[in-house]
């Protein structure tokens, strides 16, 4: 006579696996973690340590965990390269599907996904898009249509410099960013703080022009050595107004008057600013899975942002930013 | 096999007592809303709708409501005039208790909820104080070490203009604060856009100011006539330093920079401000009675606030403005 | 067939008085500086050093001063005591005189000035009052109208904490302000930093409430321990919004990014603040003595702000901060 | 035995020209203006009723005017095309000169005024650039040792769209600013709102990155499509902190809380912004006249500013935005 919840497993129990495993065992009501999987013997006895007293079945063998009784979904949070991989299993095995962007960094292997998603109408296949679900990046959408049609775009991705390695998967993002488009694409990559990250063939600044058909642009700048904290911000800008989204960033409402002025502070991180987003996307994906609602963003976008196809343009990028499909849907 | 969750029902269906039942019921994962009472018929019937497909049993009578099976927390969201009764009987069946504030305008009435509660030490009871558990005046709180010795505390409350009654409470909100004190008190009110509330004994304007030992004092501003959004504001001045808590409200982090000027939206009322410290506080809560560890805010607080003893100070003020109990504890 | 220039002297070469006169002497093209009057040894030698290069005359006798050739004004900066009896021998000696507030502390002396204005009808006598020069308090006034009727006004008036004794003019703005009033005055006075200022009969924080007519009131906040600058803020709320000049206060448009956070600087005093206020208050002084157009202030206002009469509201208290004379006028 | 005061004329009477002479003749204390320039019958017109009543001389022809008795600078205001040739005359002539900017569009004209003035040190030869005088611009200077050596130098100039042809040159500053460079530029340039802008080579939303050497770039953002007003940025991002110039725009310190929520008001043009700039120029121009003192800007930056050369980084750009030429001097 209980409720009926949604039983979902968690693939990856890095530094974001643990975070999406939480999220879905304690912070989304309608679902129930019941199972996990990790190859690796670190994460292993973390997931002892937390999950298994709470009723959570831990695997090493990700196709063993596919066949957990009753299991309805599935979240991958596993490294990128099997992303695609794990989500074609899933599917295959009927399972909804929650897996971490990008899908893969192949245009083919991504479109591989959309198929077996396309092919199976009745399962929820999403790639996550963190500010898809921000409550201040969906409100910017509300008053897109009084600005009038966008003409140029500016986004801003500025995260602490962390040594840690984990700024990594954001200079992707510029990347990726440039690739979606079309007619002319501009990219400048600068290794302003770190030079040893050329080695990695990676960058602490970048800037990146996309240019559109009718005279729009967009412009990209993500840097990792930003002092006072995560810095997000987003502009669109159109002829009878502009939106900014973060202009002003701060942790809290506590505004600190010291000497030296006043003061206030910044998310610590990329989660501190976004967390709450991902949460409402596992809430969301949760309800979609039980309710069979429509996700609030389309699959094939996933693919889309990797095509280089040339039929693009400013609305595909609102929508990677906070807006619904409404468009598509 | 199922992990262990909170049994707990919910007296009172009205405005605020739908949004507790719905939080305990979707968004609070270790509580499990088992039964709600409510004496009125358009209450009744909502809960027809909207709780009973979802296994909650509705009562009409608190008594029996008490009796659920396994029941082992209640809530108390009815009207103030019986919050202390419905507190003591709960208390005596052995149930965890939630009151909405006040416990009662009367300070032997108040006590009584302490003095029953004081009989059963292993009973979680707590008067909800919902700035206690919002996250920005939290954190206001680990910045007043810096500022020194706080000698001057500045509070506004201030509501849209609404016709429907809600605020009536929120006038309430100054009186009990200047309850609180001791050597001298001020205060002034005024009805200065509905001269109508007079006969009901109400104002929409109100200023206070409490004086406290050592040349320190607490001024206090309700207002129910803001056009922007609800309104609140905290001050700490201490020699150092000047703590402030929302002085620049926001609904979202989204600018609209437009003819006229640039503009950023506010919360359109009280629980649009606070509704996510309601759901901390629900979840807490819940903590606290399956784990047995201390609230994060001692019942007697909520006695005191009426008790016009002499020996309360800033420190008191600060912790009911989002503070934890770090000397009490 | 040079440009006629106002011939000005100044008496009092204090801070605020060294001040006035280098504003009159390099800021004020239309004025002159041809004299200065002090009786202090040490100002008289900065006066040698800084004004007799550029031909300003030095007094010790302010009667000797008003006789300068051709002399047609005169700046009042002198201590209290002696601004009305100077101010009175200005109008007597023909002279157009600016005096800084107050008048006197005395209402029957204030009221000798005004009457001795009143009989030379073709001279400007002006009392300063720096808020009704200054850009943004002029600006709010712009907005009174679409708020509608002001029915709460707030003040604050803060500065930081200065040993050199210059803060002690300000602590008596608040008693000015609450003898204004009328049917009931609430003054509240502490000092929580400086107990030894209760010796000079002083304090370092003030709160006072006027109440007027019409369920309207005042709410005035002064404070000398600000630790990160000067910050005075002024509200207006009225029933379809609300004023505020100055709630983010900022020295220049720079923020700064670093560990900790976002930071602004606040103007350190009371005069960065206000500087450019006295210097538009010059050169709007000297444009009406030379073109006989009216001061944008009346003169009595100076001593309506002693006298204690019932007949003031709001709409006084506007004016006092920042608004037009547009009713008496 | 009056005042030494420096005496000036003023060349071109266009929208900017009548704003030149009027700093100078009624707000730059140390300056007299004695003579105006102007081939245009409407400017003469105006010149006839504003400025011959109060003592100054109209020409119509530009060479008469420079043999003014007794002239010591001038003020050259005209079309970008006589800039050169009239401050090249000027100085022959033996007078100081400030020019609007750009002295030329090409580099050699350019030059030519640097060797004339470099032939004539005794001189005060001065090219515009009117953020280098602006308060918050210089503000921002003192910061940026602390944030460590700049990498990555973000411009926004952004005006309202304005018909009447004004917003033109603000498109040229940055095909300025492109042309200053080396390594590599990349710039990219919009008819977004007014296609019609095409035919006259014009455009309505310009981005442009320059690359210096060391991993560094400047990006630059220019519009004139803003619908809430002027708004102009300049960002320094250093590894240990980033300073944002003017992030929050304002006309004045006045928020106007209202249904829709809180809205401050921009600037409502480029003079708006930064008329106080234009005031400070000219009043350091004349006390450099006056005193043999240095000038904050050299004039080799305004030929530098077109050269192409590849030897300048972002050092050039700081002092182009508000620095002194601290490494120069």
């Amino acid at each position: 006579m209980a409720v009926k919840r949604l039983k979902i497993a968690c693939a990856g129990l890095g530094r974001m696996g643990k975070r999406h495993a939480l999220n879905y065992l304690d912070r989304t009501p309608r679902a129930q973690l019941v199972a996990v999987f990790t190859p690796d013997p670190v994460e292993t006895e973390w997931a002892r340590k937390e999950l298994e007293p709470v009723c959570v079945t831990i695997y090493s063998d990700y196709d063993e965990m596919l066949q957990f009784p009753g299991l309805e979904a599935v979240v991958i949070v596993t490294v990128t390269a099997v992303h695609a991989e794990q989500s074609i299993k899933a599917i295959n095995a009927d399972r909804h599907v929650f897996s971490e962007k990008p899908l893969s960094t192949s245009v083919e292997v991504s479109q591989a996904v959309v198929d077996a998603a396309a092919a199976k109408p009745h399962l929820k296949v999403l790639c996550g898009f963190s500010r898809r679900f921000d409550k201040s990046s969906r409100d910017a959408f509300r008053h897109v249509d009084p600005i009038g049609p966008p003409s140029v775009f500016r986004s801003q991705t500025c995260d602490v410099l962390d040594p840690s390695g984990f700024s990594v998967p954001y200079a992707e993002c510029l990347a990726a960013a440039s690739l979606w488009t079309t007619p002319s694409t501009t990219l400048i990559s600068r290794c302003a703080v770190e030079p040893g990250l050329r080695k990695h063939k990676d960058v602490d600044n970048d800037v990146g022009i996309v240019e559109f058909w009718n005279d729009k642009f967009a412009c990209f700048f993500c840097s990792r050595m930003m002092a006072a904290g995560q810095h997000d911000i987003t502009e669109i800008l159109g002829p009878k107004g502009k939106l900014v989204v973060n202009g002003n960033p701060m942790s809290t409402l506590v505004e600190v008057h010291e000497p030296g002025g006043v003061r206030r502070e910044l998310p610590a991180n990329y989660y501190e600013r976004f967390g709450y987003a991902f949460l409402t996307m596992a809430n969301e994906f949760t309800a979609a899975c039980l309710s069979g609602t429509p996700l609030p963003l389309k699959l094939a976008g996933a693919a889309k942002a990797l095509s280089g196809g040339c039929k693009y343009g400013t609305e595909d990028i609102l929508r990677q930013h906070g807006a619904s499909d409404r468009i598509d849907q």
